[in-house]
Parts: C-alpha cells; sequence; structure tokens
C-alpha cells in the first residue's frame, strides 16, 4: 500500500548494459493539483490501470487497480487533464537491485530519469556510476507535475 | 459510460409508501474541485467502488471498478478530501421508474434529495407528487460539493 521511491538524473547511457526489460507506457492525470492525491490511468501495450496515490516524495501511499482497456482510453482521450505522457520505461538490473529508467517522449522529449523504489526509507541501495543527482524531493518531476507543465516549458 | 441523472428536492414524506431497498452509503472524494472530474470512494455494507466521473450536471461520464473493501476503508480514512458522507438511499419504485432518494446523516443531518437516472437527456419521468424543485443544474447538489460543505454550513 505504500511506495517508497526514489529518483534520481542520468548521467551516461551505461544503464543500457543492464537492460532486462522495456515497455511503453502511456498516462494520463484526473486531476490537475499536485498537492493532494493524484489519480492515474496508465495503459501498457493492452492493459489498464487506475492508481490512486497520495501526495508526498519519498513515501506514497498507493491503491493499485486493473481496468478494461476501452475504459482508460475513453479517460484519456476525454477525462485526462493536462497532457497525455508517453515514456519508455527501461528495467535495469544492478545487483539484487531493479532500476526503473523512464524515457520521455512528445512534449517531454529529452526527459529522463531513473527511480528506484525501495522497501524501507532507510534502506541502503548501492548507486551505479550513471546516477546523478538526487531528485526525489523536486516535485517537478512528479508524473501528475509533468502531464501539467511539459518539459518543453522548462526553464 | 455515461450518467444521465436529474435530482430534485422533495416536498413530503410520502415517497415512504413506495419503498422498496434502503443501503446504507458511506463515501469520500479524492478530490476537492467541482470543476474537474471527481473520484469518489464508496462502500456499502462490506463491498466498495471507485468511481471516476467527469464534471457536468446533467450528463457525465462515469466509470466504477470495485476495489477491495479494506482499501476502501484505508482511503475513506486517509486520503479523503473534505468530510466523509454517510447517507441512507432508499429506492423507491413509482410505475417503471426507480427513484432513489438520499437521506443525509452526520454533518449533513437534514440533507435529502431525490434523484432519476435516465436513459435519455430528453426521456419524459412523470413526476410523483412529493417531487419538488429540480435541483439538477445547482452545484451544491454535487456529491463532491457535500463532501467540501456540509450541509450544517449552508446559508
Amino acid at each position: 500500500m505504500f511506495e517508497i521511491e526514489r529518483k534520481f538524473l542520468i548521467t551516461s547511457d551505461k544503464w543500457r548494459d543492464s537492460i532486462f526489460s522495456k515497455q511503453r507506457i502511456t498516462q494520463g492525470y484526473m486531476t490537475v493539483d499536485n498537492e493532494i492525491n493524484s489519480i492515474r490511468v496508465r495503459v501498457i501495450d493492452k492493459e489498464a490501470w487506475i492508481t490512486v496515490k497520495s501526495a508526498g516524495e519519498l513515501k506514497r501511499q498507493e491503491y493499485d487497480y486493473r481496468i478494461p482497456y476501452p475504459d482508460a482510453c475513453k479517460m484519456l482521450a476525454s477525462l485526462a487533464r493536462g497532457n497525455i505522457i508517453e515514456k519508455i520505461r527501461y528495467r535495469i538490473l544492478i545487483g539484487e537491485f531493479i532500476f526503473e529508467v523512464d524515457i520521455f517522449e512528445g512534449v517531454n522529449e529529452g526527459l529522463c530519469f531513473a527511480e528506484i523504489e525501495m522497501t524501507r526509507e532507510d534502506e541502503i541501495i548501492p548507486l551505479p556510476d550513471w546516477i546523478g543527482e538526487e531528485v526525489t524531493h523536486d516535485h517537478r518531476y512528479y508524473g501528475s507535475y509533468i502531464g501539467q507543465n511539459p518539459y518543453i516549458n522548462w526553464e
């Protein structure tokens, strides 16, 4: 029920040596306020989910449910606030840890960062050398912020 | 996928003669803005749903999914914005039409209204004589508004 996640910028392409999966993610947000719960509809291939996340940085409540793909398409087409986010998510295996690298497309072309999900807030994660500055506490890297403020407009 | 619904005030207790079902509904909203989609978590007995509705008056998109009861309780306890709404919903059979009468409790004690769901926006519904003023277009009767603005504070 809780997601504990840290986010980092990426300093090189070396993560590409350890890719073990790749998927295209399309998602949109039903809400616009980053200070409150975010409600996300996500599509991967022909599967879809609705996810409620509490506001927060490192640790957030998360409730995730499968929904019918056609419903998700309709919600993304007609209810989503802001821009639809398109990204490729790569999973990278480093020792026993899985990093996720998100490479954004469309209006967010050029944006990329890595995430790692942890089991405890104080878990020690050995960081590979392609991991750069931590942005866990930078609200611009929230999915819901990105949906409202495409990367092409960032300063 | 669309809900077409009219709302009315109630002028007498005569609807009580035609009750055919009664249920207690507990619900809360994950969002606070009535201008955008509302995301509602609802519990009836030990069953629970999450519902996304587009903003609108008479006709709204609606997507409704069953979710685990314990999840719903946690979301209502820790993520809901504003007040939790408690009401008794009575279903009233009038000819071939089903009216729903909602009697609110707690901070909304005294609030009650009737709803009827229609299959078309121009459907002709014969209104029983206990039906009063139509409030379909009055935003105060939105569930999400009621959650933010309890009836005890209405002017």
